[in-house]
């Protein structure tokens, strides 16, 4: 994975992607004790940074092979991203999403166009189901992090960091980012590294879900014992993967581990700070930010808020603590 | 009132105003059956367009002037615009706020620095008190909308969607400007009718307090029967301003009324599709493009949705609806 390739990324997105705004709030940077930046990918079409990955794959796959159509397994927020990504080039786009994902992202992808096949995530392998259906009807696969060119669109984002952290006199940071299977993370990641290399990338998990941490712990790919059932649905996945993780190991700080209700919080801060809604799995960097500020090493922090769709019940309880 | 005083404004709001996005969903363009925009100054500092009409007028003070501190009245948002343009410039500031302002608006205020006074706003003329405190103490009025820097700061907005409508290709468009006393909707039609010559610039008014669309029809200013009490509270205000009606006359096309219920359905939608936090009087504009669409003359609607300071029982009412 080469930075060229993010560089790629970012011009076949041009035009497509939202350059999502760098916001801050003097009441944020009194809680952190110190400079916070919010990178708000929850205003990305979609109302996730997925969009960026999605896109990328399918911009990168030769034309006949493209007109084939896609086919891709999420617990939501990457099923929206490719169905639009897919919209845009005006493919066919098969979705494989959980069937306990939340209703307003099942119902969503389907009025994004895309056709939608629900599985079990306790007793099916989503990976089974989506290659016995591209290879059938000759789909190609857009894997939700695991691939190189999702990972160079998601590090799209680590570009646009760079540049807003110019624009903003930032000259070091700890750049805080939302960890699942790690893509978005090891995207921003190499960005950085080359970019700004001064700056620290650092995975935040999920208590209970912190399987990145403990493999950069490890050295070795550690496994979540369970992997349903949390608040972070967008970012529970069991392992991290083959290529993030190397990537991750290579370009990435020590990461941090938040509690649910922190994030609740987040959400809150969000809400009544900076005015965007933020869905827990895209609210633990910003959670990690206010609340565990000792862990970093910088006096300036980016915090990347990775996704919007949020359950409004979810939503209603965490404005209730504001 | 010039472009070229929108111009001078922008030059000196340059890195310290926020460029808000532009932002779209395909779930509202079916509602509306046109396409539209929304101009998210809800994510500009102090969460409404009022941060940069009030760094415009401190901006412009002759520097002694200045140092003796500002003075404003204002129900809440232009409030704390005031107060952290005058944190920026190191001055102080004394902001004369009604006692029935949501709470979480007071605090903001003072939080930010400001020294507040509350007033009764049926039976206190804000006008009266703030002339005697600001003579007393040799501060500078900066007034919520009647004063040609604070109209030019608004208009800096009109700037924004000028250069934006330019990136996503938008040759015509009807601009809806939710509406109190005339400083925003007057500076982006000086902006767009100089830069934008085709847009057609509406104001946008909650029922019960629609002065200016009464005023703008009979030629006259028009008042409103009653001055407070409405859901959408940030932009009552009893009558057009002196300075800002001559200006909606010349620019603006015909306004468009909203409906309390619209208006909360325009907020879940804003939670929903959008993932952006809106207040009432910050909703009329996207309420008049999502429900009124008939009223406007182009396939394509750019709504400037103003502010995003909310009471949190107001908005979980309002995403009750979703």
């Amino acid at each position: 994975m080469q930075i060229d390739e993010i560089f790629e990324a970012n011009k076949r997105l041009k035009n497509k992607k939202r350059i999502t705004p760098l916001l801050n709030s003097p009441f944020l940077d009194e809680i952190a004790g110190r400079k916070i930046f919010i990178k708000a990918e929850c205003l990305q079409h979609t109302g996730s940074f997925k969009f960026r990955g999605a896109y990328s794959a399918i911009s990168s796959l030769p034309i006949e092979k493209r007109k084939k159509g896609v086919i891709a397994y999420s617990s939501g927020n990457h099923a929206q991203g490719v169905a639009l990504a897919a919209k845009i080039h005006e493919i066919p786009a098969t979705i494989i999403m959980p069937e306990d994902a939340p209703e307003i992202k099942i119902n969503n992808t389907k009025d994004l166009g895309a056709e939608v096949i629900l599985y079990d995530r306790l007793n099916e392998s989503r990976e089974d189901i989506g290659k016995k259906i591209s290879e059938e009807n000759l789909l190609s696969l857009i894997p939700p992090y695991d691939h190189t060119h999702v990972i160079a669109g998601q590090g799209t984002i680590g570009i646009e960091i760079a540049e807003q952290a110019n624009q903003n006199g930032i000259e070091k940071a700890d750049v805080l980012v939302c960890c699942g299977g790690g893509g978005l993370t090891s995207g921003i990641a190499v960005a950085l590294s080359k970019l700004m290399p001064s700056f620290i990338t650092r995975p935040v998990e999920p208590e209970g879900f912190d399987d990145v941490i403990r493999s950069l712990e490890s050295g070795e790919r550690q496994v979540n014992e369970q992997i349903s059932g949390g608040l972070c649905d967008a970012i529970i996945t069991p392992t991290p993967g083959e290529l993030t993780f190397p990537l991750m190991k290579k370009y990435c700080g020590e990461g941090i581990v938040v509690t649910d209700e922190e994030v609740m919080k987040a959400i809150a801060l969000a809400f009544t700070r900076l005015r965007i809604v933020v869905e827990p799995g895209g609210a633990v960097a910003l959670a990690a930010a206010l609340f565990h500020t000792k862990k970093c090493n910088n006096d300036t922090l980016v915090a990347v808020v990775s996704g919007g769709n949020i359950d409004p019940d979810i939503f209603r309880k965490a404005i209730e603590m504001t």
